[in-house]
């Protein structure tokens, strides 16, 4: 979930991309939320890369995780410094293959990166939602990004694929709009949060609940909640890495000294990171949406919306084939909730692979740069191809 | 960690006890710190029970954890509805059996329970030291209760015992003043904090400096950081229980509603519970306390101290025979960093008893009620009184 992970973006970029927005909603009630609220007009930010052949079968879509963009890869212009979230994987002869697929990736509702969400213009008052905007649901995210695979003219997309969040996203596509998804790949998430998992949400958005300046949400002109949402921020950063990982990265080295200080300066690297990862944060991200969207993945609970408490209930409404991707350091959904999930998968028949891939990167592992990973990837993507007949973009 | 674990407290009570205070280092510089600053006057707030006896032979030393007190058992008043924090442990006939030995517990300065701390008052400027306080560390802890036992006129205490940070002044004893302690039982602690156990501490002292009103530590008169306290409280207990732990005590249950509330409140018992925590502990605890004793906790680092980066050199200073306990489902001190200190110990041929108790409720587990650790604690205390013929009280 922290989308922005320095490393070395390896292999052909796809170059330039543009952002375009589809708005939608914009009569009547706008559309049904999964609270009984509506909302409208919506407006999605999305990028798209490679090219859809005749028939419109060759669509991917990527769904990015919590704080994540529509910015999958590439760069938006000659002078970017960085490429987007996902630029390791998207591209050229990449897992996720330009040269063969067409790839769509739009930003969350409720999120902060072009698309509709709190900090957007009320059109009842004129003034930024901040906490007026409706509390949304995966559901209602994914329900938004159907708008705009309709909008695109594609019947069934080929495969819909995210980590964490993301992954939550796959799930609900698999089973809300299961005649629209020949494939799905959740990786690193989770059916249901855990309650630890609510636990570090809840902590994160007490953070910025708790800054004097969040004001109830209402912040846009007075001034924006910085210090609540570093810390926010500093909290989710420790879940996404593993206590392996950080002893590896970090241990216990210090930052820019010999010695402890004896005061409350970061003494060690650690700190020194996580303060960075805090404070870069504030620049991108809004605090509201931050509530809004962990309380999208709190409430995610795919056994309770489509299976009345049974998750093989759930899975029954499916048709597509999966693959199920955990790893072995992931604390923060670990592998036992893939597990779960891929044992109420078969339990109706579907046709699933899993695989734990040993990793000891934590949860951030479906992010960073893993042989395994891109193996499986475009292994089960070519299966899937070949099996339904679908022809490349060439 | 959380001291304040509600729990039924089993067996016959020490009945009523008394808080005292001793005082040392008022004249000259005062004590020196390992900081190399000074500090004078120091008050210990402590607390006995059982009956030293007449060799003054059977003193035990009961370390408390980061933000607990040296109420170890029994109550202040008659109608007092709490006992100590440890008063399953502590008492007649209990695994710390008030029959046959005499406990010492006394507050750590740098804490808010009645010992010296950034709350006292600063002699130089007759107002609450704040962050003019000296940063502590656990050495400094231990040398002010030698200071104490020197007081009382025992000459070596039969055990020191203590979980968590309290289990951290139990090693610095046991290699700071070996000739001072014939037993030591560090509990579910570790010799040094790993690169995310300082990263949770970051994160909740960044949430109490981030909090406006704690005013670079000067809110005595203006005001305590109460939101910012509770965030790190909240932070602190997510790590003192476990996956499974929060799995059976909440799971994803609602908190006194059916459905989801779509807002912001809190619809989950975690999050009811977490924020109810929070907001307990700000009424007992001072804010700069826990950012001092984080920071002794985080600076704590055997091998370093004692043992110039080997923690085989540093336990060559040990001679007291050692029962080290961890458990299963603690993962803010996991089993291998117990382990790793039980291979120093046995390297320097030292007597080492070595458990890992199997237990899911995470960290807090040494101080809920455990049969195995109970009968660990009593057998290892029947053999060392045995083998060293220490008399009992009576």
């Amino acid at each position: 979930m922290s989308e922005y992970i320095d490393h070395d973006s390896t292999g052909q970029s796809i170059g330039l991309v543009t952002k375009h927005t589809f708005t939608f909603g914009e009569s009547g009630q706008g559309i049904s939320l999964d609270s009984g609220r509506s909302l409208g007009p919506v407006k999605l930010a999305y990028e798209t890369c490679g090219t859809l052949n005749s028939d419109k079968s060759n669509a991917i879509l990527i769904c990015h995780a919590l704080t994540g963009d529509s910015h999958m890869a590439g760069y938006y212009s000659e002078d970017d410094p960085k490429p987007g979230w996902w630029d390791i994987m998207v591209g050229p002869g990449k897992p996720l293959d330009t040269d063969k697929y067409f790839f769509i990736c739009s930003n969350v509702i409720g999120g902060c990166m072009g698309s509709t969400g709190p900090v957007s213009t009320n059109p009842e008052t004129d003034k930024p939602y901040g906490t007026a905007f409706p509390v949304v649901t995966i559901g209602d995210m994914v329900q938004c990004q159907r708008h705009l695979i309709d909008h695109l003219g594609i019947d069934k997309l080929l495969a819909v694929v995210g980590g964490s969040v993301g992954g939550m996203q796959v799930l609900e596509w698999s089973v809300r709009y299961p005649e629209r998804v020949r494939a799905a790949l959740p990786l690193a998430t989770t059916t249901k949060h855990s309650a630890q998992a609510i636990a570090f949400n809840e902590v994160a958005r007490q953070a910025i609940m708790a800054d004097p300046k969040w004001n109830k949400g209402d912040y846009y002109e007075s001034g924006r909640p910085e210090h609540g949402l570093a810390v926010a921020r500093m909290v989710g950063h420790i879940t996404y890495l593993s206590d392996e990982s950080m002893r590896h990265k970090f241990d216990r080295r210090l930052q820019d000294r010999v010695e402890l200080s004896f005061d409350f300066e970061a003494d060690f690297q650690v700190e020194s990171y996580l303060r960075y990862q805090g404070n870069k944060f504030v620049d991108r991200f809004d605090a509201n949406s931050f509530l809004y969207l962990t309380k999208a993945a709190d409430y995610f609970n795919l056994e309770n919306t489509y299976g009345d408490g049974s998750l093989v209930a759930a899975f029954s409404r499916a048709s597509c084939r999966y693959l199920v991707i955990s790893f072995t350091s992931d604390w923060l959904y670990p592998t036992y909730q893939s597990k779960t999930m891929v044992k109420a998968m078969k339990k109706n028949g579907l046709n699933v692979s899993f695989c734990e891939i040993e990793a000891p990167w934590g949860h951030d592992a479906f992010l960073l740069p893993n042989d395994r990973l891109n193996g499986l990837l475009t292994g089960f993507l070519d299966r899937v191809t070949a099996d339904c007949g679908i022809g490349g973009a060439q």
